[in-house]
């Protein structure tokens, strides 16, 4: 249980509060490299800052304030340049790094700046950072940059606070129920057999690793020796929870919008079988939340139920009337951790997993997955199991 | 005409207000049980209060607050359980007075309590009672009770204030001129014959009984034995209107969702004919409000065209401009019996009509009735007297 | 670049206000008199006033409160009368005055007055005047009193103030880029040849006259006798824009709805060629914004191009961070123009271009008009010039 004052500072996202500083010091996803070749500028908002993510006619990427300088007109208007982005309304030019580079009707170009950021590809994605210079390195994670994979992403907005989705991700024992019990109480209601057996957590555990959190898990009936349990899964620090193994990996980036909204942008992974073409790129899906008569949010899948819990805990959840129990001492570490990194920023250090190393980072950041999920699978008939979705491929 | 704080005072439904604390004296129509049967866990908002409504697998109904003690997930996602409502998030579940009787991953189950309401079915209707212990008795209203008739309940969601809807049932003479000349407007407009006589009113009474209010209306050429003037019909306090004879009758339960919400809740009963078959279950029909390109409410018929009167005064009417004439003396009247309420329960006492003797609530309460509305019938077409409705029938 | 109190004092339109109170010593567009054959009473908001206009069964106009004096129900729901409009609930009936002159139920009709406002109808749309009296003469534009010519009415709700119209008016050189350079952008988009040559600014002037402000410009490759500089277009104080020529002529009405709110009530009107019939009455049509994926407005023509920028520039634009530089010297001219004139005001005086002289209003108010565009028509394909829209006229 937190005041109302911690709740408030552990929520805030914006310039200047001391969470909104610490995600600043970080790269997130900020749309698929695929919306951008479809429609090349995109008013986007990100962490309470609205901008304008454009590609140039170059194929370059720029991220900058959302008004023009002259008369404060959305640059979502702006068409690409070779150098940059031009002003709908009288034409001014911007280079990525916000700098007005033309002012077509005047007789010299005023040495005017807007707001600008360093934007990088990978994997499919566009990467931002809205933190002082010098940038970090944008961290290759393994499922990022390996192209035996198979990729698809999903970016959904919810209309609710980022530490939500965290809050979920440090909890392993709700896998038990949201998915379980709920997931299969959702499927009775729709005339098809259980998504999951609910296997119950016999014990839970986590450990501060080099780039986040590990979770563990062990449940009734599996042995000590299970890779659920000597390995399990992590969170990597502050917002990305990795997920799979080697075969079929997934990474959730919960990128904070605004305090009130969160772009979860899930990013699945699979090698393809013996014979199965590997794709030349990954594969964009549509899949926006869907309501019931109530207002309740249909939640037909396992990344959906996640997502109508963090939905379902309000805007921005009260955690003045939090009971936290036993099984939530993850979400006690994570708010520690949180904390420590908030402190270490405020301080001048870099917080946890950020990369500077370049020796590090090339050519990925390898991340042990050992979670199988093994423990919920048995007795669930084949092609059922994690219950299902009917996303839209929109690109 | 009110001054701002007379009007405030008089409009306020939440918790610890003065109006709010009398209307919590009450028991309230929630939803129609049938919705329930459909659809076993619905969030409802009643006195501004956000509440879960649910039925449990042994047929039982619970009203408990809106979010979870563990982490506040909103319990609109709950399982029904035999003995209450399981949480989707992490299974604590609760039973019909709120306690938490199970933690599935606690070693021992703490001793929480959420806000609980006690909820009691009558007449195909939900009744739920958010005000201090004892409970008064659900009142066994004749029509409730009386099982020789077929019943259609439709509740429609209204963006105003209870209190309009009650000024509207204590002023007679708006029938001629809404119903009537208003009425018989939208019939020419749609190129349909007049709806209604709009008959004179020669004059207008009201009289206090043990369960609220009488009001008789004599028309042009009306005797003054007609029930129109020597019964009349009542409005039943605070917020029931009945209408009707022992043949045919209604009941309005205009229930407060909030300060700026209403669900009038219109229940119609009528005695079958010779030979029509009793209806084994009450009807629920939906019928919402519809609107034309300017944003107003189209109004085809008698109910709705007071809702549409009660929502085209706005959202909470400013009475600080209102002229209050002869015609509106039945208003007057209703605020002084408010007003008087108010101060009984603030001395502790129960207020108006409330029952708590078993031997006058058993087997029912009959309520006289005789408005036949009989001098506004006058010359109009069989089978267009009333105007006409398209709703559906969704249970 | 303004202080944020300078802003929000330019921007104002409600009662009391510097500007509102300017404003409101013009006679303003409010709904094309075919609107009102087709429905006689409208809801309608003007300088942050909300209102109700109405047709007579005679024929007549009136602009009254929103709000019936006896329980506030809207008077949208009215009923026309001979004399006026009878309020839906109880029939009180109010003038073209806003004098009730009829409580059907009262013994004595009281003497009550609500808000009302002149209307006059001219060239097919009415006009109001929400000022103090005498009013002025309401204009008579040669646009609107010419009866040679086929006229096509096409009023636009856009959520923004409206002087970011007006600054758009003052500023010749964004045709340059808004309409040349992105409308081409547009067009390529969508498969279509280029709608406009973005011919470039040599000089533009401005010159203050009798009813506002003339604009001019000298293109390159133009000699300077072209009409373009010699005459150019004016734009009539305080917010209407005339364009065109003697054959083929536009006004574009810029009516503050309230301070975020603005209506861009366009007439077209075009000499029939020989052989072409004459119209009998305006054409309205309905045109309303339309939005893309990202929630930007498809700008496929002129008029909707600059709809685009004013909406672009946000609901009140931030004028505290613009830039202003030599090609803005047409708003800098209008701004001290404005602010006279809010000051001729606040002496009492008569503003800019109101009319009192009945000789100077008859038969008509000519306005040189001389701007052709020409430099902008250059290699652009016949039928392509200026875009396209595909608008639906609904009377």
């Amino acid at each position: 249980m937190l005041t109302a004052a911690e709740n408030e500072l552990l929520t805030q996202t914006g310039p200047g509060t001391p969470v909104g500083e610490l995600l600043r010091r970080y790269w997130h996803a900020v749309a698929p490299a695929a919306d951008l070749t479809r429609e090349p500028v995109r008013p986007v908002r990100l962490l309470g800052e609205d901008l304008t993510l454009f590609r140039t006619e170059n194929g370059g990427f720029g991220l900058i304030g959302d008004r023009c300088a002259h008369r404060a007109i959305s640059l979502a208007y702006g068409i690409p340049q070779a150098n940059g982005l031009r002003c709908a309304y009288h034409g001014w030019t911007y280079d990525p790094d916000g700098h007005v580079v033309d002012m077509p009707f005047e007789a010299a170009c005023l040495p005017l700046k807007i707001k600008a950021y360093p934007v990088e590809q990978l994997g499919g994605l566009l990467f931002a950072y809205l933190g002082p210079p010098p940038a970090p390195l944008l961290p290759r994670w393994d499922l990022l940059v390996r192209d035996d994979m198979n990729k698809t992403i999903t970016p959904t907005l919810l209309p609710c606070n980022w530490l939500q989705c965290m809050d979920n991700s440090l909890d392993p024992a709700h896998f038990e129920h949201l998915h379980g019990v709920y997931g299969n109480y959702v499927m009775k209601k729709l005339g098809k057999p259980p998504m999951l057996h609910p296997g119950r957590h016999v014990k839970i555990d986590f450990e501060v690793f080099e780039y986040g959190i590990y979770k563990r898990r062990l449940l009734e009936g599996q042995a000590e020796d299970t890779p659920d349990w000597t390995v399990g899964h992590p969170i990597l620090f502050p917002n990305i929870l990795a997920q799979g193994n080697s075969d079929r990996m997934s990474f959730q980036f919960r990128v904070p919008v605004d305090d009130t909204h969160t772009m979860d942008c899930i990013v699945d992974a699979v090698r393809p079988k013996d014979g199965e073409p590997l794709w030349d790129t990954p594969v964009v899906r549509d899949d926006p939340l869907m309501y019931d008569e109530t207002g309740r949010i249909l939640a037909t899948y396992i990344n959906r139920q996640d997502e109508m819990a963090w939905v379902g805990q309000g805007s921005i959840t009260d955690r003045t009337i939090e009971h936290l129990v036993t099984s939530d001492k993850g979400i006690l570490l994570y708010r520690r951790v949180l904390q420590e990194n908030v402190e270490r920023v405020q301080r001048g250090e870099d917080p946890l997993g950020v990369v500077r190393d370049a020796a590090k980072n090339f050519p990925m950041i390898q991340i042990r997955r050992g979670s199988q999920y093994e423990g919920f699978r048995g007795g669930v008939p084949e092609g059922q199991w994690g219950g299902f979705q009917t996303a839209v491929v929109s690109a």
